[in-house]
């Protein structure tokens, strides 16, 4: 969906239209900048908390400042959905080093940030979570901080074009004969002796909101993961996959390349984790999502 | 130096301080965009059509359209150059994906590009030159496709920081035992038997303008150049170790961590490398760098 009308940008609300960067800014120069995307339900935030520590973290590792305490955060969170009336969708916020006169790999003893954000309307528990998606496999050409959430993002939109091309939705990047993550997603696959695997967490991928989310249901979903790399072949053998993240949440991947993956639609396991994640957040399930009470 | 008060912002010219994109703009968002600094000396550009030639490589492997045929480039250059009266500096060029009304990895079928360009009136034969720079060891970060000269500059500007904070000027980034480059800058070394060494091009590396401008003169100025990969342990023990880049030209390396190189002043192979350079692009050399005629 086009972004909300009304944005943030620091420390002022305003139409999009009126918000403008200097060109200068080390987001647009060097990628300096971190962001975070979480998701909207019920005009409630999904574990705002998990998003604004990672943002910390994040902020620490590319040497900015965190300009805000974590309340301010959660205040200018709940002012964009309140003035941009969103009760489903997502907010994106980012940080970057700031502008600066000249244009300085190294910048500033300390850095000053651009702080921008904006909501975005649009339902969570959508066509793709209910028919799934197809991914094809991709080399994985990212930096090495991939722990880290910047916006150093060609390789993952340079990877969802080849996707496109290829008619898929996603790709599935492999590096050194493992998976590491979608394009955007974490990933996960169910074997066919019922294990659910997702990969541990190193510098290699992102320590996913909803990657933790799910993994927080195990006890009570009575379910185990398997915390480990896994290759192209195991995902193509697969009983079922499914991508985690903010913005698509629990998503089935029911095609990898020309393959189907089991018999070609989201599977039981895949089902349940939705149901459970769904719960969680308070969704009326038999009214938004009465595909996930099937199969479980 | 800061950057000069008119610059061009999508087919105007302008005042910095005018000059204002979107923040939804991809360059900000995902690091989608290319760039070129060309150097300019007694107000000429130093191999324009290298760098427009490396500039339609870079777009084209990052799903963007040139903008504009060569002619209308170095149009572009020079008048930037004349409205802001620089004989000597660089001109920044930054050509992204554009900005659209909602944030998508994938994009548009075809993008309209945000074109953004500087000039920065500096000296280009300064102290550096002269007295060299030291350098550190550090891990390459970045991501696989270094051919392509894209914004996503994050690891640049952590690895120049990471040097400052060790008393040094620039890094030596490693990767799998070889240098790959410079911070931003490609990486040179002599031997004590005075084999000049320099990498072999490969994604690994930015292919390098002035790099090339320094190898186009092996015939004329009488020497030859290894180009392979070359070890942390060759850096230490090298008789002379030096940087190219359009910016600082061609740059002794007097220091690498604490130990120096060589006696620890710029050495004769690289002095004669710049009195070669210099003199290529019309400098007087009694003049500007009366020290890049010593030792040679």
């Amino acid at each position: 969906m086009p972004v909300c009308p009304i944005v943030h940008l620091n420390g002022s609300f305003l139409p999009l239209v009126e918000a403008r960067i200097s060109p200068l800014d080390r987001g647009f120069l060097f990628a300096h900048a971190a962001y975070e995307v979480t998701a909207v339900y019920g005009g409630r935030f999904i574990d705002l908390p998990g998003h604004l520590a990672r943002l910390s973290q994040t902020l620490a590792g590319i040497a900015l400042p965190n300009p805000h305490p974590a309340a301010d955060w959660a205040a200018l969170h709940t002012e964009l959905i309140v003035r941009n009336n969103v009760a489903e969708g997502i907010v994106y916020l980012e940080v970057t080093g700031g502008a600066y006169e000249a244009r300085d790999f190294a910048g500033p003893a300390t850095f000053v940030p651009t702080v921008f954000a904006y909501a975005d309307a649009k339902p969570l528990i959508g066509k793709e979570a209910r028919d799934g998606i197809k991914a094809v496999f991709l080399d994985d050409t990212r930096w090495k901080r991939r722990d880290m959430k910047t916006v150093q993002l060609l390789s993952q939109g340079l990877a969802y074009r080849a996707a496109k091309a290829q008619g898929a939705d996603t790709a599935f990047m492999v590096e050194e004969g493992f998976v590491t993550e979608a394009a955007s997603a974490n990933a996960w696959i169910v074997t066919a002796a019922g294990e659910i695997i997702t990969r541990d967490l190193s510098p290699a991928i992102l320590p996913g909101i909803t990657r933790a989310g799910v993994l927080s249901l195990r006890g009570s979903g009575g379910f185990t993961v398997t915390e480990r790399a896994f290759t192209p072949d195991e995902v193509v053998n697969a009983a079922e996959v499914f991508t985690t993240s903010a913005g698509a949440m629990v998503a089935p991947v029911t095609h990898v390349g020309s393959r189907p993956v089991g018999d070609g639609q989201p599977g039981p396991v895949t089902r349940r984790i939705q149901r459970l994640y769904y719960e969680a957040m308070g969704a009326d399930l038999a009214a938004v999502a009465p595909w996930a009470l099937e199969r479980t």
